[in-house]
């Protein structure tokens, strides 16, 4: 068992019958997703999933994970996800997936969220993984030209395919490779009143519980909030 | 002339050869971009034009004017376009024609903006004009059921055949009958912090002149920043 579906089976454990449950997109919640898909195969577990990608979404219908529209919930009682980063205050980058503007709006809704990681994502402070940012297509490359001229080293995202890359929302994604970020909420709030942006990667003040993938078993860290 | 025809006429009269000009969207703006088209093919203007929606793109080609893709110049001179509600501070409400995140995204690369209004749009204070809010898709209701909540009566936009209106952008419209808006800034902020909120339509401090239509012809106020 790789760290990877590790920790995304110790996640699927925090799981319980009744719950509607957030699930996450990427190649750590792969494994979590995969793992609850067993749990309500082979134990019967009761759930509804809420998913954050269209790429997720076919995974869960596959497994026969019963599904919700997140308009159809009232509420989230626990979303399991990835992260790209996580600083020493547990605030974090996501987004690497693409699918950063779904996930927030999931984990937004969620009474509780977990992130499930690598130990290789625990950073000090954030900044080394670049922080994608979702931008509409009309005026992208003057945001662009602005991010350049912040020192923020914006790239374009490309597909597998080299081409650029298109959200599940039909927007872009420029990552800015931007470096150590001192002050989140402050870069936060200020790519929040960007017009054109639609989300940035930085999830703050958002998770409740750290599971990490390392060589001697998942770790579980409690946050404090 | 109409009134709106009389100050889109008016405001076509600030455009000078070698502009780079913003061109808006809506009934009022109509008037505009048909005066500019006149001066293109009758006076031999010289202008660059950058359009605010597809539908005004289609028109100013029509009427001959070059346009330029947003990401194809440097800045913008001078944008000209319409606006649903002007208060006595200058504040403005935009989005009546659903068009309000492209706008805002042009009205920021502009040096100046001139707003043209028949004088039905000028108002003490903002809030008896519905609120546009665009947002993506996916967790669309549950804003809906947040901004119910929060009791801004929000209500879904409709198109001409009466089915939910898509933004060039792709995106939904919701409009917000909250009333009175006391605190214009604070609400942006607000809603700027929202996930799943692509733009809303209040454009702060962002006019240097408003040209008004009245029954005595149009006037033109110079908006100290």
């Amino acid at each position: 068992m790789n760290l990877k579906e590790m920790v995304g089976y110790k996640a699927a454990e925090f799981v319980k019958d009744g719950m509607t449950v957030g699930l996450g997109t990427g190649s750590t919640a792969y494994y979590m997703v995969e793992a609850i898909g067993k749990r309500v195969k082979e134990d019967g577990l009761q759930i509804v999933g809420v998913t954050t990608s269209f790429k997720t979404a076919d995974h869960a219908r596959a497994l026969g994970i019963p599904l919700k529209d997140i308009d159809e919930v009232e509420k989230i009682d626990l979303t399991i996800d990835g992260a790209d980063e996580i600083s020493s205050q547990y605030q974090g980058i996501k987004g690497g997936g693409a699918a950063h503007l779904f996930e927030k709006i999931v984990a937004n809704l969620s009474d509780k969220n977990i992130w499930i990681v690598d130990e290789s994502k625990l950073v000090d402070e954030l900044g080394a993984f670049p922080l994608p940012i979702e931008v509409v297509h009309f005026g992208s490359g003057q945001l662009f030209k602005l991010f350049e001229k912040k020192g923020y080293k914006p790239t374009w995202r490309n597909d597998k395919e080299g081409k650029q890359l298109v959200t599940d929302s039909g927007n872009l994604i420029i990552d800015l490779n931007m470096g150590l970020i001192e002050e989140p909420l402050k870069l936060a709030k200020w790519l929040d009143s960007l017009t054109g942006v639609v989300e940035h990667g930085l999830f703050l003040n958002c998770v409740n519980t750290v599971i990490v993938g390392t060589s001697e078993g998942p770790v579980v860290e409690e946050v404090n909030r």
